[in-house]
């Protein structure tokens, strides 16, 4: 028996390596176990959980079910949005942006119930034990983490079947339950394993179980409109929504016009790479949205500005790095600049495309057509250009005469 | 008189604009004009304008046309897609980019021929300006600049059309001519002007000039297969390429399909914001094809780090800084990062996406499945994530425990 | 006469150049004129100011004078400190910082008593216009802006004291009055021009008008001891002061003691490199202070990504972009990472050096002996080493496995 | 007996600490034991080295002294000073840079001997094993590495002692041997332990080794001239010096006149703070020398883009990851800026204080004062300073003008 744990919080899915986790837990650590399970989205029937904890043995009051999703979008995924963030040029992080949020539940818990670890079913290759566990110890400095995956030997799908067979754990098999190695929730849904394992291998048509294959979407487009203030999207086609709803509405959209669909071979924060498909629907729509408003409402610096600190943020939040000083001093660098990134913009959507159809800011466009045109402006002497570009080009010419060549 | 320069060599493209300047500066400056016209791809008739040119006074032995496709792809177009550039995140600087070409030709004929001064017909208002005369003066820092926009008062198209007739000058009826405000070259086209000055108002269909509609561009999707070496796509389902070469055929295909459109709203680096729309097939293309091939040989931090520095690399091309001492320090780290991108990309094109389908490298691959699958290997000892996770966290917990809250 | 000015504010500084413009935009505008003089520590007698505006025929309603110590250290001395803001590795931004603050009184002037105007005495080769400049059309953009270096043709010494006598202009001798170009204010001293334009030439002893020459500086050390609170200092020895109190007594200690003398060749925003010296005696010890504070009481995290943005931010400053977003998204950054930074650092002052003799945070503190000690601990398990740097390696080694060479 | 290892290289200083190591390897390892000892300046005595492994048991062609003090100035120490890298402000990574360099040469001689692992005597807390072991693996990604302190329970000085004595492992007491840990080469001399566990606690005066007190250093200043080509120092007061030579001048020049010392508190890679302090006399001139020359011959572009990388690049120093493609990737980058940076700087040498008395480059200046002086010159019409400040300003005229307030 280990030692040294009296009371744990588990992450707990209802899912088949989860469940093993539950009783290997009780049974190597000989602690008592609290099960922690988050509706975030990933559209899975949670009413069970409930009867499946109990029936690993689990006390009712340690048995803890909650709805995230609106504290998901709300203070998770949008401010990720107000920072264009990207990883590798091509990740909306999907599952990154999650990981935080169940680590801070896990330890709310644990301090609630008296608990002084929390477990996990991340493996340990993979960047999700990292997220949790960076996101619990800022949390809880004193917290004990166990990670199965790092300590058992259950290292093979056969052995994890012995294991459940031997312990009761039922092996459900749903019909038409994915092979894939997946992540979901609101924001997206990730797959992993089998052939894409061989990057130079296409995923098969029916692993995507979000989006519409783009050759199968309507021939018809469809135009939306998206109200944005302070930098987050708050009304749909003039519908007022809560964020969880408005990141709703959208998959909704994007996934029945094909969008967001990604494969991509990745940079683990652990070393490796490793390729993964993604399905983003609503995520790849407000990307394109909040970029075509920022267009409109942001001044250049502040635009800038925030392209060149995206990378670094982006790879804070990949890496685990959400609850560190650095996510947050930028975090207030972003948030500063969304004060005036208010107005509307117009999409077509349209088989795996998103199109701008217009952008629209009556309180703060920085846009003025009688500035940019090229006849005669109150505000703009033509003339200023060339002081403009005499002086950008000063120490060139002045290295030119010094004899430096090109 | 304007007094001053001896021999001006004109930026002359055989249109209107250009036509009217070749005129003007004579009349006003009194000096010798040397006209020079670049073949960039922009698909133009080039046979005519020296006919124009000789109509018009200018010598024969002053008159320049050359052929520059193959150096814009090498040179300028290729080391830029290396960095995988991307204005505001999302404008793959077609225009740009082939400035400080014209710039360097305009110098090198002006020291050939004896000019002293340079001319171009960009306006006093746009990027175009900076890039032309930022060039010249960083490769011959005694040169002239001559920007009639600038300086004239045919500040509106009635009285340029009107100087034009009073000076014999042909003003074309080309059926079928864009009204847009247009700039072509082998990477892509741009359109501004007219009801793209509301940008809230969409572009007509038939602005348009390139690719397919979307929406009529084939329902068959169409897979090719692009090799990279150093960084360079070189060969295009299995025929090698010219980069020019290259370039052309993606621009067909990508035509073909829908690809590369983009409509933008975007920050000028004379100050104010303007709204442009683009076509740029095969460039969209060479963007997803190098990140793919990259995806899989870049080294994180090489990978990271070519992220970081991208913006202010695509900020100095769109400023006209190509020649400049920054420009050429971060290409010797993008081309430092190069060497071993090399492989082949497979991508399928359909109706405007451009679909990753596989990417493979027999000699520079760094994807190796046994590092990132979850069951065990030789090298990655699942414990090892222990220490990293446990030190990666070290300073949250030691702030922590010293009473730091998040 | 010039058109267009109805009334403008100059910052007038009482002496002869200053006092030349304020006359000649009378001449030359025929406009009113509104004098602002601000005491922002340049120790200079500012009560012969109102006489002198006054003999030159300004209106005694039209003359301002006003105490900015307390804004000009508290509002942006200081939050510029916190940033451990340095221009080129060496300068302090004494010149710089000061200006911002000159141009908000200016146009704050302006609107209060209808002005549509400002004017400065700083010349067309210089930063100081582009500082004023930028600072007045930021905060007023309909203001105009009166350069009347960049306009008139006294641009000699002569010229210059002959339109002086012709205008009845007292031109003042005073003893002991520099030579050199000088700017001066609670930060710094600042010296341009004469020997000073050969780069290679030092600077004559008695140039310096604020150090003691640290050779001549006490041979007895000076121990002194600063107090932080949220990155800022507040107490010295004990004793409260208010920002611009604190700033003086380090100037009188740093004086004393012969710190903060630079010599620098430097980059113009305009384009070309200058040569000058500097004093900032205060600023010299409280950068050093600042960094002590940081280096006991910041998170890694935070202090390097605070070492990444600095050199924009001083850039910013320096080329006078105090008053644009970029700045204040910064700022934001900056200042949201020096909740923590409190405590008490002790410093000897030694003939031109400041060595820190120890630094102490009873609330903030993130070192703690027991974690960096080579000795067993409860916090850091040694062999998690392993994993950490196993992991941190694994890139290069699967790299190096693959074939891959260094 | 611990498995797996047939022959390792133990970099082996000929101190107590490694001896017990070499011993401990042999008994746990059971395998044969390969020595490197370098002299890279750190001052020792290495000729008793040889005797002493020989009496530990290795045999005579098992033991490797080599003299790197060439390779390790000219590859290491003038490519980082070439980049004016300083890590969080003030450390010149002394200790960082000599790492990689070591664990070249034990990979080296690991595959020339046969060698299937390396060893070292750096603890488990510190950032030395990260540096150590991260080189390793990228130039032998095979390696085994044995890091005694992380594996024994030898935790304490009276166990190592015990250890010693029960293996007969000769203890000297070498008179006026520092009590602190030390490191030392010929950048620096590092201090760590004992009093300066508590960072409020200042050094005692007679802990420095190296550099004379400043207030004890000659009452006489003495002024020097170091020549510059391509970046680095080549000849001091007009004598050409290979690169360490050169250092070791400037170490006895630095260490008369009291300069070099520093007293920090730092962030190591593992996640704690450390305080430390060190000696770098050459170093902290050719900083300031360095810096110097650049200021004359750098381009403004060029300057900046390398201050905003510098502290990455230091960074990664730091932390180890000198064969990275990340740090060869911004090596490349600065190195690329090095070309023109020749030319001679005039130093003067008083208690502690560096001071620039003078910079000159014949070759490469790009400082000429006919255009920073106010009056009028050729190149710069102070007219085009009015366009350069009003297209600068134009997004926030338009801005402001669009109803936006700072």
């Amino acid at each position: 028996m280990k030692n040294g744990v009296k009371k744990v919080v588990l992450a707990y899915s209802g899912g088949l390596d989860t469940s093993i986790i539950l009783k290997w837990l009780g049974d190597n650590y000989g602690c008592e176990v609290v099960t922690f399970t988050a509706d975030i989205g990933q559209n899975e029937d949670l009413a069970p959980v409930k009867d499946k904890a109990i029936k690993l043995g689990i006390k009712p009051e340690n048995i803890f079910i909650q709805d995230l999703k609106e504290e998901f979008v709300r203070d998770y995924v949008f401010p990720m949005f107000r920072a264009n963030a990207v990883y590798e040029g091509e990740y909306l992080l999907g599952t990154s942006i999650a990981r935080p949020l169940i680590a801070k539940h896990l330890v709310q818990i644990a301090k609630e119930t008296g608990g002084d670890a929390i477990s996990h079913g991340a493996t340990g290759k993979g960047n999700d034990q990292v997220r949790f566990e960076l996101g619990a110890y800022a949390l809880m400095p004193d917290v004990k983490v166990i990670a199965p995956w790092r300590e058992w030997d259950l290292n093979s799908r056969e052995k994890l079947l012995a294991y459940a067979e031997k312990n009761g754990i039922a092996i459900e098999k749903k019909p038409g339950k994915s092979p894939y190695s997946m992540d979901a929730n609101l924001l997206h849904i990730s797959y992993e394993g089998l052939v894409l394992e061989d990057p130079n291998h296409a995923p098969e048509d029916d692993m995507w179980r979000w989006t519409t294959d783009p050759k199968l979407a309507p021939n018809e487009s469809e135009t939306i409109e998206i109200e944005y203030k302070n930098g987050d999207p708050v009304a749909l086609n003039g519908k007022a929504l809560k964020p969880h709803e408005m990141l709703d509405e959208l998959n909704k959209l994007g996934a029945k016009h094909g969008i967001g669909r990604l494969d991509l071979v990745e940079n683990r924060y652990v070393g490796m790479k490793s390729r993964g498909c993604y399905e983003t629907p609503g995520g790849t729509i407000m990307l394109k949205a909040h970029r075509a408003i920022e267009s409109l409402t942001l001044d250049r610096g502040a635009a800038h500005l925030k392209d060149e600190i995206m990378p670094k943020y982006a790879e804070l939040i990949y890496n685990g790095f959400w609850f560190s000083p650095e996510r947050v001093m930028l975090q207030a660098l972003i948030d500063e600049s969304q004060k005036h990134v208010n107005g509307t913009v117009r999409l077509e959507l349209y088989k795996g495309n998103v199109f701008v159809k217009g952008r629209e800011s009556k309180t703060d466009s920085l846009f003025n057509v009688d500035f940019s045109t090229f006849e005669e402006d109150a505000v703009f002497d033509q003339k200023d250009a060339n002081g403009f570009i005499k002086l950008s080009a000063l120490r060139f010419i002045i290295a030119g005469k010094s004899g430096r060549k090109f």
